[in-house]
């Protein structure tokens, strides 16, 4: 079972207009209402991908329920330590005739640190029976930005190895826990390593780094360029066969699915990493984050080209 | 005590941003969530005017626990029917930086006759203890454009006085099951009558046709022109001491409050438009619909002018 950690789920809410009036009322007639945040997304794509899955955070309020509600809609199993706060909303507007579309992120609610202690219960025993551990997405108000790492102390202590998609300074603590695998993009890891970034052999290098802090491999989605990943066998770069035209949101989700897929199956890492970026090219081309087309997934898969890019 | 029926409530969700990116991500720090609809604003307005009030309608969903948990929070007793649909959110995007505001207002989930009849007998409960009964807002997909002039046939039969705030055919169905008034807009009152209308001559004559339909008395709301009412003591018409500044959103319903309160207080039409009129003017001022400030209100009754037009 792959364990998914989502300390600051979302309920996505998606609004279809067609021809906004920013200023005025509008009507939408196309709604969608589904759970997501990163952690979430991950296991979503998990899912869909066949995987056994377990999506474990905080979660609070009535947007909390409606969370825990998505996800047993969708067959994604979920534990959730209830929280006093309320759980956020995402809210999307998508002008269907402009092609616009405006985000409005809640920030999250605080979690007290008796409720985060609930979730560390719930956090252990689900360790107990993974394979691996996907450590996903922003940190609520009220929780440490040594929180990640806190989290891949224990899978350590476990022995279940950890993906970490973090930003700031929870993917700077996050490495030097030593998961097995960290996933910035390019501006995340611009910011860890504390200086700009641009190029692929400062990319390698600035990825070099972050490894070399504790991360057993670095993988950097690079958007359209696919992914730049240094690992103990090489360094590589996987690269979709053109672009695709979509919605990049949740692109990267579906690069850290595959990558714990990869993880837990063993592949090696030209393989791994070939499924990834395809993911992530199948996730573009979907409606919203979390989804993809298997047909997609097997047009991307056989048109990324994964290269070594220098030995070890 | 007052009943308001709120057969489509809904879930306000406003968000503060401070320069709106149309087509970008935004992170709203200043958030609200309250419950709302039409007849949820008139039964916070009868609240916190001091009245015994009861709301009762239809709602489902986690959206749904939301409206009931949010009356509970602002002391508004609710009693709603349980339908398998999801209660509707409305989303207002509020730009703190250029003023403009942007409404999405979800259609509302569809009701089944089972759910509705589940309603009706909650409704019948209510009346036996009711003074009055306020009738107002959107029909919710599934419930048939006479809706209302049955609810309000059978206020009559339990010998309860309606105010009824409808537009479209649900107002002309309504106006014919003689509520003792009904309250439209100047857009709604012409929709009624099926020809534009404009100035007053036109406004109180169109207003007689729908009193002449079978309603008790009509007040038309004209926004900063204050109220336009033909009843069976006289044409009045009340007028603000000037324009106010605000978010006329809800506004509406807070004169419905007031028309209700006269009601069944029994003030003389003069007195009943000058507290409507001035509940709206102070209810534009106010932040949030069904809110409003007292030293508004007080400022307003002493602004507002009531003039006998013509007797009958």
């Amino acid at each position: 079972m792959i364990l998914a950690v989502s300390l600051n789920p979302a309920l996505d809410v998606t609004h279809h207009v067609a021809g906004v009036d920013w200023s005025g009322v509008n009507r939408p007639r196309e709604i969608a209402a589904a759970p997501g945040g990163k952690g979430v997304n991950v296991a979503r794509t998990l899912r869909a991908l066949g995987c056994d899955v377990l999506v474990t955070g905080l979660a609070g309020g009535v947007t909390g329920d409606a969370v825990r509600a998505g996800l047993d809609a969708i067959g994604v199993p979920g534990r959730f330590a209830r929280i006093a706060g309320e759980t956020r909303r995402t809210f999307a507007v998508v002008d269907t005739r402009s092609h616009d579309t405006a985000l409005f992120n809640e920030p999250g609610p605080r979690v007290s640190n008796g409720e985060y202690h609930e979730f560390l219960v719930m956090y252990e025993n689900a360790l107990a029976g993974s394979d691996a551990v996907v450590l996903s997405g922003s940190l609520p108000p009220g929780l440490p930005p040594d929180t990640y790492a806190a989290l891949a102390g224990r899978a350590a202590a476990a022995g279940v190895p950890v993906v970490l998609d973090a930003d700031g300074p929870a993917l700077r603590h996050g490495a030097s826990a030593g998961p097995a695998i960290a996933k910035p993009n390019l501006a995340e890891l611009a910011a860890a390593v504390r200086r700009p970034v641009s190029g692929r052999a400062a990319t390698a290098r600035a990825a070099g780094e972050l490894r070399d802090a504790g991360a057993g491999a670095v993988v950097v989605s690079l958007g359209h360029d696919g992914l730049l990943a240094v690992t103990g066998d090489g360094t590589w770069h996987a690269a979709p066969a053109g672009r695709v035209a979509g919605n990049p949101t949740g692109a990267g989700d579906a690069v850290v699915a595959g990558l714990a897929h990869g993880l837990v199956l063993g592949r090696p890492w030209a393989e791994r990493l070939r499924h990834a970026a395809a993911l992530g090219t199948a996730a573009v081309a979907a409606p919203a984050a979390g989804q993809f087309a298997v047909a997609d997934y097997e047009r991307a898969l056989a048109g990324t080209l994964v290269t070594r890019w220098k030995g070890r």
